[in-house]
This record gives C-alpha cells, structure tokens and sequence, in this order.
C-alpha cells in the first residue's frame, strides 16, 4: 500500500500517532479523563454493559474493498450494535489497533476520521486506545455502555406466545458482499452496507423500554442469531417468510448471482439488525414483526423454522473456524 | 506448532472453542451478566476506569520464549496494571483474540488456565470476549476498574517538592528479555519476570489512599514512563541512583552481556511496577523512594534526570514504530 515517498506510521512513531488520533477529541460530559493516562475514567448510570469486537484484515473486511473511513465506521458500528442488543445506551469506547510499519499516515488519519463520524452518530466517546505493530490490520473495539434504570435485555428470556420482531435491516450486508466476491461495485445501496452497518441506533432502548423478553443484533445472520437466542431461552422460534420484504437492490443481487433472494435476508450477517420478542401489543413503533416463539416440541427439535420447516440453502451464517 | 494430529481450533469450531475457554468459570457478585450473550453487565462502584492493551505474537511476545500459561497470565498481569496506576480496584476483564487455525486446542486451554490463574491473582472477572481467525496471535485485554469513592491518580499531579517512589520490581523482566535473546535460559527469576510480571495489586489503590499525586505504571522503563509523568505534570523527575537497588539476578544478566546493571533498572520496561508522586510523610509502606519532583529549570529541560543529569545509554524505552 506505501509507496517509497508515502508518509509512514513507522516515520510517525507510537506517540505521534496516537496524538494524531486523538488530537481536538470531542468531550462527553460523563468523561472525567479520556486518551493520554493509564487508564480512561468515566461515570455509568446504572449496571455497566461492556462487549469487545474484533475486526481483521482479510476477515471482517479488505483494503481492496473497503477504504479506511468505512473501516473505521464500521468498527464503531458493529461494536456498538452489542449495546444495542443489551438495551443500553452506549458510554465509552477504546480501541485496540495493529499496524503495519508501512501503513500511510493517510489511512489512518481517515480510519479515526471514520471512527469519529461514527462515534458521534452512535453517542459514544472515545476514550483511549492501544496500538502496536504487526503485519496486517487488527483492530479490537471495546464499548461501555448503561442499562440506567432499566434491566438489561438477555438472549434467555424469549417465552412462547411473544412475538418476534426485527428493527433496521436484513440481508442488504450479505447481498453487498455477494456483489463485491463477484467484481461488482454495485449496487451502491448494499455495498456501502457491507462497508458499513445502519445500525438502528436508540433502538435497543426502546424495546427494553417497551418489555422485550429476549433481543440479539443480526451479526452471523438471522436464522443463526435466532438460534443462539432460541437455544439460550429454550424455545423453538418460528419466521414467517411472507413478512419478510426483499428490498429492492437485495432482490437485483439474487438476480444477478442466481440466488434465492430470501437467503440473503434469512442468512445475510453483518447488517446488525435488532431482533427481539415482545408480548403481544408491546411490539414498538419501526418494529415489524416476523414470527413467534413456540414451546419446543421436542430435545432434538430445531431450534428455528421458517413457516414451520428447517431452512434449507447456504451455511446459515458465518462462523470463524 | 500443530501436527497434523494435534487437535486444532479449526477442528472444534469458534462456538466450541469459546465453550471451552468459559466452562465453569467463576462468578462475581458484581457481574450480573458474564459471558455468553451480547456483552457483559456488571456493577461498578464509583467511576469505571477502563483500559486496553495489546500483546502481538513476535512483538510482545515469543512462543519459544514463553509456554502459553504464562502468556496467559502476562496479558491479566499487565493490563491490569494499568487499573493499580489509576488507583482504581479491578472488577472485570474482556478479551479479544485472534488465533491461526492451526492453532493446537492444548495452547488455547493452557492460555485460558493462565488468564484464570492471574485473573483470581488480581481478583478481575473475565465476562467476555471474541474470538477470529488471522495468520499470528493478537490479544486484547480490556478491563474496567472502579475508583470507588476515592479520586484517581492521573498523570498530571506531580509537585514540585513532591518524594517519587515506586513498588514492585525494576529491570527484571528487561534483564529477563536480554537473556532470553543471547540463547539462555537462565537466571530462572528474571526470565519469570519477562514471561509474566509481578505486579503489586492492591498497592495501587493504597497509593491513591495515601494522597499520591500523580501515578504511572512502569510499562516502557521507569526513565520513559517517569518522563511521560512529567511531561504530563510540566516538571522535572530527578532520580537518585544510590536509592536503586540492583537485584542479584538483574546483575548477574548486566555482567554477562557486559552492561550497566542501573540500565536494566532505568530503561527495562515490562515489569509493570507502580511509580508515584506523594507529599512528605504520605509514603505508603512497601514503597521506596528513588527521587523527587522539581520545578522545570527552562521550557526546553529535561523531564527525567538521574543525579542532575541526562542518562546516556541504550535507547530509554521502548516504541512501537
């Protein structure tokens, strides 16, 4: 990526680096110390909910596909969206960061330029950090976040006869992805979702607000999140697939690639959609509701069904090993 | 490191493999939430003092150098070190890892032995984390403290007039580090000291009792980190060389690679002891004092001096790029 006369991290040093990220940070009233000591110190109303993510060069996302400022969204994002999952309202973030010594001062100026928009849609400050070298790209984000007076919303708590219902997108991420392996920088709408998730943010709140029994954000896809939150709650969760919309540039995806347009949406990762359950009545406004939670009929039963058979096609979501 | 066949972590898969790092992990009765679900609930009394640290394999770490136990511990020992520096108490620690896929399943329960050794050590609940794939091993160790109902101790409060003392131990694992690279195996102590520090939990939280005015834990050597604290409190930091000890081993490692054994004490990082700032008659037992804070004699002097003078030897710390 550097070329001879590109200004390097390497050129920069640690220290220099790390003033440049920082440098002319935003405030939070709730942060009494932010970057630069050993440690940040900030106030939690309420129980402290905290998640870290990592995000690898060749795994999560690559440099051909993605440039430095949707990196650094994404990383927020993603993050974030396990606060969300929880019902909490985000607080604090820090990251951790490998870079190679070659890496243009460039990249990294518009990777924290992409963490700082981000940050700032999301509410959250960030507060520090470490970096260290290596030779490829790894960044680790840890959020803090409060539950304020509310109970923090658990993936065991889904309970037969509650609806299930989802906010924010399916299948826009995976149908990006799909578009890009195949040399495709388009549809612009679910590449730029693949670089970076549209988190619904504040949603989180509203449905642990609103009674939610069980909630997760869509990470490995639909069908497989259900299932972590199905077998955590000892139930079985059924989706009903005429509630499911295609959106239009998912559908020219599956067009283009010959798939099942409903694969995307049903086993699409990375989009970060909320989906929790709720008892009747108590679905929020911009939620819609996609299913129900049933008991389960038997040991061996599936854990998820769409309109009450197990689904068939591609790996239901993505695992790392 | 894996035959073909040493169980990998490919063979059990991502969900498995966390499975088996979390199997009856101890609780906390400040941890509502541990691993498991979207992120992690906890209380926090006070302020939450948050930190991240990495630890790179070639950089912060060599796997013929150090078995996978004792990096497990290191990566508790000195992140946590960073809550002590703040005065703070540990109360919770998430991880993030990134593992080859060859990767034996052995290593991966040895390293998780080690996190859980070190962790009851500093009393630190792990409740999370996440795991990917990539070609060497990452870890980052996010931790929460709490302050509780006293202040932390940041960087910047050093005085002029104010004693510096410090806790722990200095040059061992440098000493231990310049051993190991010269092909031995031995003096045993300091080669410990580099695989996992001594940190002196609780001495932290004991200094910020006592009215410490400013703290810092000695990661980079105690000349650079000194340095770091001075420059953030606009004063000089003059050590006495006569109040530092050379331990036996330390010494032994300086006359058989022909150094200054006080180098080893005055630029070895690692060994994460605490180095802090008190008032006259505020020196906690179990400290000692190596110097005092003095008004800066020019805009352009040095932040650290030893005996009134700028310490000339290998290069004073280590940096990243």
């Amino acid at each position: 990526m550097a070329q001879s006369r590109v200004s390097t991290v390497a050129d920069l040093g640690e220290f220099a680096l790390i003033d440049r990220i920082t440098a002319g940070l935003p405030g939070s009233p709730a942060v009494s110390v932010g970057p630069g000591d050993d440690a940040a110190v900030f106030l939690v109303n309420g129980s402290a909910v905290v998640s870290v993510d990592l995000f690898v060069e060749g795994v999560h996302f690559r440099q051909e596909w993605s440039d430095p400022f949707d990196i650094g969204r994404k990383v927020v994002a993603a993050s974030v969206a396990d606060l969300e999952a929880m019902g909490a309202t985000p607080v604090a973030l820090v990251l951790g960061m490998t870079l190679p010594r070659d890496t243009a001062q460039a990249w990294v100026d518009q990777f924290a330029a992409g963490v700082r928009a981000e940050a700032e849609r999301a509410r959250i400050a960030l507060v520090g950090g470490d970096i260290s070298q290596a030779d490829r790209i790894v960044v680790s984000a840890s959020v803090t976040g409060q539950t304020d007076a509310w109970s923090p919303v658990l993936r065991t708590g889904a309970k037969p006869g509650q609806l299930v219902a989802f906010c924010g997108r399916l299948g826009w991420a995976g149908a990006g992805l799909a578009a890009l392996a195949r040399g495709f920088r388009s549809p612009k709408a679910v590449v730029d979702a693949h670089r970076c998730p549209a988190v619904p943010y504040g949603a989180g709140r509203i449905a642990a607000q609103a009674g939610a029994g069980a909630m997760i954000d869509v990470s490995d896809g639909l069908l497989a999140d259900l299932a972590h939150m199905a077998r955590a709650s000892g139930v079985t969760i059924n989706v009903e697939s005429d509630r499911l919309d295609v959106a239009e540039p998912v559908g020219a995806v599956a067009a283009a690639t010959g798939r099942d347009p409903l694969d995307f949406v049903l086993t699409g990762g990375e989009d970060h959609a909320l989906v929790a359950t709720f008892d009747l009545g108590d679905v929020p406004e911009g939620w819609l509701v996609i299913g129900s939670v049933e008991e389960r009929a038997a040991d061996d039963a599936s854990f998820v069904l769409v309109d009450h058979v197990v689904w068939q096609s591609a790996p239901p979501g993505w695992t790392h090993f």
